[in-house]
Parts: structure tokens; C-alpha cells; sequence
């Protein structure tokens, strides 16, 4: 448990921010699909630091290599190993983080919890851990894509108070990758970056809300009652470092409606039957409906910052603390890519879970 | 999968609205507790129907029976087996069902699914699924507070648009049940009380918010990085029926502070390491850190109404539906016990798991 | 964990001897599927105590009923719940095991670890908890007979010193259930029935030998490397109450082979690749290669006897102990029907895990 | 699943033979233990090729890097990555396996079960899988060592027909690393050296039995019903290449006395409740009883011969193969660490896992 998420397509990540790398084992992956480093690291790029300057400038290529499960360029339906070394560790910047607990980060709650604990960069609980999500989450996507044409998209809706106008129904990546805060709305996208600069320079950080949509999922995926959809979607991305909130379709607001108003009408369109609205956001009683799966998670604003705060020491004496280091002013644009993952990990999940318990009966 | 939550702690549920009956299995409850079959049926009763004018008439009193796991009223470390029998069934409020898809409800996607459905009041997509977890959540709740002095609490936040004041830090359960929608502000209580009225008399629903908090939590309980005790509670929560966002902490707000305003700055109070504020919802890096933790869940109006809708048939053609049975216009008041059973469980879970994995080492 | 067996066909089961009952909830049986109570009560009355003059005497009809996951004679993917109500408890038979601990039964060692125990009839230790894997079973092995042809007979082959000639490749259900024993070769039958019921006589037990045949398993299920099918099987029916070995293929016999002599050569039978000999018994490297399974178990004599021996009481003080109640004197003919269920249960999730793993890929 | 043992001291192992290397992730090992790589490579230095002159060739070092997961010497509590890089890999040795299936080996099941398969060295099947085991076992073992004072000792009980004396109470490892066949009988073992020697001058193989003793386990580990500890420690070594049966306690041979005479009558030896004899093989009700854990496997001859066999090709034509490659002509010497490490694993798992489910209750 802990670092294991998946039942059939199965990933145990590991590895701290300041140690000999990180990595991932994927266990369940479909044999005889073809597989590369290139396409697992085009993934890794989009969440690596220092890809642009809204991002922490730690220079890390985050460069990936298989050591397992694929061979001759094809899954062997073996474990996949994927480790990335990391490289530019600057243990000195944390030497305060050794005796002091920064507000709102883990060093407290994993001293607590093991009496023991990786003061380098966070230790484990550093976003370098999300490496082994994103490379698996790129192979997660490929057998989806091949086998359902399933697409994922995330971008990011909202930083601060600035809301990004975005159809998630036919947003493309091309748009949501045309700026370097992934916000498909140029215009909202260049504010976002002036207000993530401006948070850099005056040592504080921003929060906001990424969107996501799964499209070309078909009907059937979730298993109730535990492990509906929209449950083990919510559990994957709850997951994420800084996510404090997530809602699917009308979420929170939907709240504010009667039935009358929210529920989604069924019609035939022809081939196949649709809902007129999708305030479901593609999930009911737990399993996709083929509408097109919407979800939102909240990020929090990035709790080191450079600004001085109140804290306690390791002794429990009152101190201050002035974060130093390389963070990132506002973790959305790289939040972007993990949310896709962790969406694509849970669906490959639940397309092998049902392909297993209902492959036949019905529909065979 | 599917029907099993928990891993130390784990129960199984089973059961379909108009069959047998439905019930639960616990695995994992230590041994030596004493339980009895009427603490149990305290919780059962602030779940069933019926149990005031704001909630579905169906008649039931949903009497517990232990079958297993208990001797001389003491838990015997095996299995706890619970059922409770379905009594008053009127299958024939469903004859429609049969042959017609409830817009937003689960008929068409179980049908997507497994290619075959109980339509009688909706299967295992009914609500009565949850007495299986509310009966073994009864449980939970007792380990938690005889060994930890855990207290859980959870209330109605707001209907629609009334929002209630209250402060989850000093709430008690008497406020709670002082009346009979749940809501600890009773002027607001008054006015939410009147809303789902109307809404019953319209044929339509309501929807709102609960929240919930767990008081005397001890720091350490959550296990990172996928087991994290926010995704753990997400995932738990998100999979109750009709919850459709969940958020912790500051949640979606916190996400328009910045994050000198967002950190909760550390301070000794003497006897322990605390924080000043709470915006982490007692949980930092997905490990409790003492404070109290604090969940707000999403649900959204019910989806089977009396008022006419469209749909389709089974055979796909166009089709309008008019609901029958009885159902809760709001299924708020109800869903109170639910959410603090899922947190119960959420708890006791990491509880043992914590004891196993840290058991020895820095406390022992 | 303890009490839930499979992965995708999951079965959990509850009840102590002298409860309330005995049963089992199964998770992950694919929809669609016809089930009658009728077909499992034929399993579970070859189970059941009382069915002949060498099985022990306890009056139990052992009759199943069908709670959930069942509608209009067909499985609705939901967990499907069965429960035996206990009948004949004779509790006052049990009186001295309230004080002493039986010799090499679990009495001191559920005391040991649960600090309780439930000392009547031998409580969740009693061989009434197999009735849940029995019923389950009987599911298993329709579902593998239906999708795969498979066939699974389990017979007695040896009784202390009698061991009986027996091919497993060409056994049938009508030999094996020819006599109350249970072992299809009928001289030497006749003496294991005597030889038990001079055990009986003599106050005391027997053990030996079940051996079990799974026919027309394709190949290419078992998941290397933990979840091999040997290691799958071996832990199924280890978990059985007396069981003390296990073997597959040529198994402790084949050790004393050279590999020239104990490998099995391949040759092309036309239709498809077989092997000449089949000391693998059926599995390679962890996976079924399309020969027959073949496995061994071992039950010790049954551990409850009339017979005076030496124990202590629950103050640790010297007792001596002469068995009551009612017993086998050789549980080999219950535990038949029990081994045959334990490999269907195997056989039934390896086939689903398959599916969901390996469905696509080379073979779709 | 597949690649993955435990549950709350888990590992998954990944690798394949000549790939980029083997090594494993080990979650839920506690926290602040002194773990350093060279007690790690102690134990790997047991397993690893090239060892003695009855042993496989391939000159392998076999050097573990710790990854993560230990932080100044001692464990954080994160998961713990262990690779071993494949060095001497000559993947020109198995060309002829491209296309021909060995007997006996992994070779056709792979290809059923995959439509893939790494035919260079057995791929995943390759015994250097359990580089993983072994590692992580080191770890295991240390746990229990520190906390409970256990002592797990693996011997070669039989090669071929060469049985050697040994008294599982009081063997050493000094004795059992005193020659190079690990068989603390020093006639035997110079015996079984001679045979295995000319086995591998005749190019054949040759099988046997390795006992295992684990002493100091406490009376109290073991879940019951389904997770024995016979169950489990069962399945672990079921699982370990070549194996082909598993016996705990009295095991087969037991079958052959009457209960009277197989009961271990327990007694009060002052300081705690033991068993005269131990023919339980210290294991009642699938719960440790405080007397030695004694198991055997029985190991097959290595099915990989410089003969000349019979078999098929991949196309399905008649084919003969002779064994090219560097194999081990008996692997018993090398199962030891082995067999050791899997009941190392097993007992880690069931101390923490009985350390959650009972750790209050009776005893606290």
C-alpha cells in the first residue's frame, strides 16, 4: 500500500527528491504493445523543471530509461522498470529544512509519522515523485488510445481569480500547449503568467484549478460500489502534491440545482444512446455513461515560499523560516501532465478490471 | 474490488434494493471489542427511511442481525457478518424502470455494463447499499474512540443556496440532531427544512453540502504517496451515492489565497506542535498532523424525481419517464450518518496500518 | 486479508461453527450467468456432515439460500451473498474445550493471538467455514465449465497405507462418487471404509492422500512470478483445515529423477502442442500449458479423537483430555468436494485476470 | 499482482535475465532501521552464479545499489529500490531458443500466455528473478531478527537419494556454509558434491529436497481462514523457480499415522505453554504455536540439459535441442538463501500484519 496504485495496471513508484533517483515499476501492462523512451519522455518534459520561467529552474533533464518489460521495442506483459537519476540535487539549500518544519509542507506529519525523516528537498514528498506517475501515465494513455481511441486532456482553468473561458469538449492539446501556463485561453493565459512572474518576484506562490476531459471513453468502465469512476478518479488526483479539492460534472455548483434542472436527459442520436446535457460529467452509478468524462481538481498555492513565515524547530522552539531553494511560484502548468496521468492510469485500470469480470456475458 | 473498502479494516458489502436482504462483512476489527447489536442499530436508524417527513416513506425498520464475529458480546478477530432483511418492497412502483432508463440515475449504465439490471429500485445502485456501511462504520467508530478518543462529526452545510454558520472545531452531536435535516444552525435548519417541503411538493429535489470533521486525530495516520489520507477519504467519500465533489481543508477557496496566506504557521502550545490556522484540513503531505481534520462533500439533487422527463427506452426509442416510489426529495439528512461512516472506516484503516508499519520504531 | 480469497473472483467468507451461520460473499462473477440454489446444494451436500456412516454425525441439511446477486435466475455482477443458518449445535459437547486446548487443534493458538476465542465446536476453525468455499466453488466451476470446457474431479488416493490405482487423466465424477470413501478404485475402497470405521471404533483417526485433476485448462493462465498457478493452487488448498502437503506433477517423486528423464518432451499432436509425458502437471514457469493439472494434498489424521491425551488448561495447569462432540474419523471424503472448489476458485480468477491482462494483444 | 508478494512489507521484483537488470521495490518496511547494501550483498553473494564449481558459470558480481528509500543508513519508511545491473549477458547461448521451446521450461507457456516472449536466458523465468527476493529478504530477515529474535536456517535436506541427517532444532549456519552444497551432513554432502559433479560431465541434472527451520517465531502469527501461515509460507515457495511441492511439519509422511499418534500433546514447560513433539511443524490453525516453523520443498532437476531432447519449434515442426548457456546442474545449493528469504518475507508480512489487526486487544 502507499506507493501502489492500480489493481491490474498496477505502478509502485519510489525514490526521494535528493537520492539516487526515482522511479517506477508498471506491473499489468497488456503484452505486445510497442513501446519507446521517446514517447515516455515526451511526457516527462512537459513536468520536468525548468521549462520555462514560470517553472523552478532545479536543471534536471529527467531523462528516462526502461531496464525492463520491453523488448525488441514491444511489452513482454513482464514489469516495466523506469528509473530517472536525479542529477541536480542541492542538498545545501535545505540545510534550515534539517531543524526547522516548513508551514503547510510534510516535514512535520512524516517526522510524526516515522520518526524519521529526508530533509533534502522535501524528501519523498517532493514532486519528483509525480516522475514515475507521468512515465507510466504515458504508457497508460497509449493503450487506451490504441485499444478505445480514448483522448485525455488536461489545462488549466483557473490561477488565482483568473477564470480561462475553455470548451473542454473540444479544447486540443495543440491550444492547451501554445503557452507555457497550459491555459488554452491566450488571453486569460498571459495574465495568468504576468500574475504567476509577479508572485515569483514578490517570494509568494499562487494556487489555482486545473480541468480535465477523458473523450471516446466507452460505456461500462467503474466498478461499484467502492470503486465507482468518479471514486477512484477523485483518489488518484487527491493524490497529487498541493490538491485539496475535486469535483466530476456539475461538482459544487451543480448543488444549486434542482433535479428537474440537473439531470442529464437521455436521447438516441442515431447510433448510440447520448445525454443532451452532461452535468454527470460521463459518470453515473459509478461507470462511464460514453459521454465525455469532465473532472476539476484545486491546487493550493505552493507552500514553500520565499517570504518569511513562523514556524517551530525540531526542539519545538518558536523560529522563523525564509524558504530557499528552487520552487516553482505556481504548480499548475506542471500539474497539467500529472493530472492527465493519474486519469489515464485509473482508466487503463478500469478497462482491464472490466475487459477481466465482464469480457464475456453480455457482449460475447 | 468493487464491493471490499479497506485493507486492515476492510468490509465487504452486498445486497440490492427489493432482494434478500443487505449486509456487510468486516474483516479486520481487532479482537476483544465489546460490541453490541444495538450501538450498531443507533447509527442504522439516523440512516433509514422513514425517519421523518422529509425523507422517503419507504417502511423500513432495518433491523441488524450479527451472524458472526462476536461471542459472549465481544469481537472474536474473525469476521463480523451483518444483515439487515429488506421488508417493504413494492416492486411494482418500478414496473416502468423496467423498460425505461431514469435520466442521471445508474439504469442505463449498469445495463452498459453487465447487460443485464435489477430495475427494482434500482439494484445495488439503491441507496440501501450504504446500510452495510453505516452498520460496520458503527464499528469503526468504536475502535476509534476507545483506543484514540476520535470523535467524528459531520452535519449539513447547506441546501441549495442556504448556507448554514457553524464552526466544525466546537459542534456537537446534539446540535446535529436537534433536528431533522441535520443542520446545527437551526434558523437555517428552519428554512432548509421549508425548501425540501417544496421541493417534495414540486416533484422535484435539492441538493447541498455536508460537512465533516474528525476531532483527537493523532498525528501520523495516512500513508503516502497514493494512500494519502485525503485521497483515501476522497475516494471514500466520492463513492457514496449521488456525491459529486469533495474537498479538504480550504479546498476550492483556498485556491484564491496566496501562499503567505494560505500556510498554517507552526507554534508549540505547550504540550504539542500545532498549527495557527487549519487551511490544510489537519492533514499535510497526506499524513494527519494533529489538528482537526475537515472534509466537505458534494451532493447532488436526487436524481429519480416525480416530475415528467425525457429519456429512451430500452429498445432505444424516445420516451418520458414520471418517477414513482418514494424517495428522499434530498437526500442531505441522510447522507450525514454516511459520510461519517466513511471517514470511521477511512480512520480505523490507517490506524492499522499505521500500528503494523510503524508500530516499533521511534514510539516503541 | 485472512478471510478473502482471489482477485477478480473474490470470495469472502464468515461464521463460526455454533453462530448464527456459515456463508460466503462473492465478488467479481461476471454477469449473465445462470445460478440456482439447486446446483450449489448439490456441492454442498457432498460437503455436509452426516451424509454417510464413516463422515461425522452432526445433523446439518446445510441448506444454502441465495441473498443477493442473483435476479430472475441470472447474475447481476453484484456480490452475490449465500448463507447456511447452523442447526445441530451442540454446544454443551464443548463444554471441556471452554478450559483445556485440544492437542494440536487451534484452540491455544486463536487464544494466543486473539486473546478470545469462541470454544464451541471449534468456532471459526471448524471445517463448517469451507461450506462458503464449497458454495463459491460451485459458481467457480460452472463459470469455467461453460466459458472453457474445464472439468475438475478430486479424488481420494491413498488412506493412511491403502493407496488406490487411479488414472487422473480418465477419472469420473460417476467412479469417484460410486462409494462413500470417495476413491475410485473399489477393492481398495472397501478396505479404506473399513479401515476408517475401525479408526472410529478405536476412538481414534486417519489421514492421506487427495488428489485432484483439472481437465481442458488452455493454456497460457497463471501469473508469474508470485502468482504462479502452483503457488495459486498450493496456498488454496493449504489453507484447508488438516492439510499439511502439497504436490503438483511428479512433486516430491520427481525430485529423485534426472532432468533427462523428467523432462517433458513437446511434439505436435496435429491440433496443437502437447507434451509426451506430463511430470509438469500441466503448469510451466507458472503458467497452465494445456495438459491436465494434476495435484496432491496431504491431510493429517483428523486432530479431534475420543482417545485420552495429554494437554494443558487455559491456566497452563497439566489436564487430560478425551474428545466429544461428534467427528470425522478421516476427513480425505468431505475434503474431496473441498479440494475440487479450491482449484475451481483458482482457475476461475487466473482465467478472469487473463482476460483482463492478456485480452487484447496477440490473441484479439 | 503477478510480480508483487506481501501486503504490509510488500515487494515487487522486476527484471528479465538480459535485460538492463533485476531488482525490486520494498514497501512497508518500518522506519529507522539500519539497513546497509553490504548485509544486502552477504545474502546476494549466497544466491549469485559462479559461487562454487557445482554452480552456473555466468560470472555475474550481482553489486545491489540501494536507490532510495534509506537516508543516513537507515530506513525512512519509503519504498526501497534495489537494482543489480546485468553484466555478463551472452544472449549468443540461446539463439536456438528463439525458435525451439526447451522441455519443461518457460519457453512455449510464455509465448501462450504473452504472443511475446525474451527468449535470451529465460527472460523473466530466469532464476535471476529472485535477485529481488533474496535482497529484499536480507531486509526481512533483519526486521525480525531486531524484534523478535528470529533465526530462519535452510538447508539441503536430500539430493537425488542422498539423504542427509540433520536436526532442524540445532543446525547452524556455520554448518550449512561449511561446503559448497549447503548440506550440513558432512558425509553426504561431499557425496552430493561427487553426484552433482557427474551430473553435469553426463549434461543432465538432478533434483532434491531443501528443509527450512525458522526458530523464536512468537505463538500468535497468521490470519486465518484463507491466509494461513502454512498457506502462505506455501505459496512463497511454491513460487521459487524449479519448485514442485511444499510440506510443513509431519507433511506426506505424517498421513500414514493414526491421530492418536500425530497429536502433539502440549505441556507446561514453565515459562510457557509447548508441545511435546512437533509433528504441527510449529503451525496449529494456520497460527505459529511458539515451536519451530519446519518446512521442506521439493526442488525438480533443472530442466535446462546439455542432452539432446525432443521438442517442437515455434512453428509447431519436430525439432531436437541441445542446451547451450551456463546452468546450474542442481539447484539446491543456490534455493537455499532462496527458501530462507521467502519465509523471511512471509513472516515479516504476518508480524506486521498481526502487530495492526491484534497490537491492542489482549496484550496491550
Amino acid at each position: 500500500m502507499g506507493n501502489t496504485f492500480g489493481r491490474l495496471f498496477r505502478i509502485t513508484t519510489w525514490g526521494e527528491s535528493h537520492g539516487g533517483g526515482v522511479g517506477v515499476v508498471i506491473d499489468g501492462c497488456p503484452p505486445d504493445l510497442e513501446v519507446t523512451s521517446s514517447e515516455i519522455q515526451t511526457e516527462l518534459d512537459r513536468r520536468r523543471p525548468g521549462q520555462s520561467r514560470i517553472t523552478t529552474q532545479r536543471r534536471e533533464e529527467d531523462r528516462v530509461e526502461i531496464l525492463s518489460g520491453v523488448f525488441e521495442g514491444r511489452t513482454l506483459g513482464t514489469p516495466i522498470s523506469l528509473i530517472v537519476r536525479n542529477r541536480d540535487a542541492r542538498s545545501r539549500d535545505y540545510e534550515e529544512m534539517r531543524v526547522k518544519y516548513r508551514p503547510s509542507h510534510a516535514d512535520f506529519t512524516y517526522q510524526a509519522k516515522y520518526g524519521i525523516r529526508d530533509w533534502q528537498g522535501g524528501g519523498r514528498a517532493s514532486a519528483r515523485e509525480t516522475i514515475g506517475r507521468v512515465a507510466a501515465g504515458a504508457i497508460a494513455r497509449k493503450i487506451l488510445h490504441q485499444s478505445l481511441g480514448v483522448e485525455i486532456l488536461a489545462f488549466v482553468r483557473r490561477v488565482r481569480n483568473l477564470t480561462a473561458e475553455v470548451d473542454p469538449d473540444v479544447v486540443s492539446r495543440d491550444r492547451i500547449e501554445s503557452n507555457i501556463v497550459r491555459c488554452p485561453d491566450s488571453d486569460i493565459a498571459g495574465q495568468m503568467i504576468e500574475q504567476i512572474e509577479q508572485a515569483r518576484k514578490d517570494g509568494d506562490s499562487l494556487g489555482g484549478v486545473v480541468e480535465a476531459v477523458a473523450r471516446n471513453v466507452p460505456p461500462g468502465l467503474g466498478e461499484p460500489v467502492f470503486d465507482k469512476l468518479e471514486a477512484d478518479l477523485g483518489k488518484a488526483i487527491l493524490s497529487l502534491p498541493a490538491c485539496k479539492g475535486f469535483e466530476v460534472g456539475s461538482g459544487f455548483a451543480g448543488t444549486k440545482l434542482t433535479g428537474s434542472s440537473h439531470n442529464d436527459p437521455f436521447y438516441n442520436d442515431g447510433e448510440r444512446i447520448r445525454t443532451r446535457t452532461n452535468r454527470s460529467g460521463g459518470i453515473q452509478g459509478g461507470i462511464s455513461n460514453g459521454e465525455n468524462i469532465v473532472v476539476r481538481a484545486a491546487f493550493k498555492p505552493t507552500a514553500t515560499i520565499l517570504k518569511t513565515q513562523e514556524t517551530v524547530d525540531i526542539h519545538g522552539n518558536p523560529a522563523t523560516l525564509s524558504g530557499r531553494g528552487r520552487h516553482d511560484p505556481c504548480v499548475l502548468p506542471r500539474a497539467v501532465p500529472m493530472v492527465e496521468s493519474m486519469i489515464a492510469l485509473v482508466l487503463a485500470d478500469h478497462y482491464l478490471l472490466h475487459r477481466g469480470r465482464c469480457g464475456t456475458g453480455h457482449d460475447g
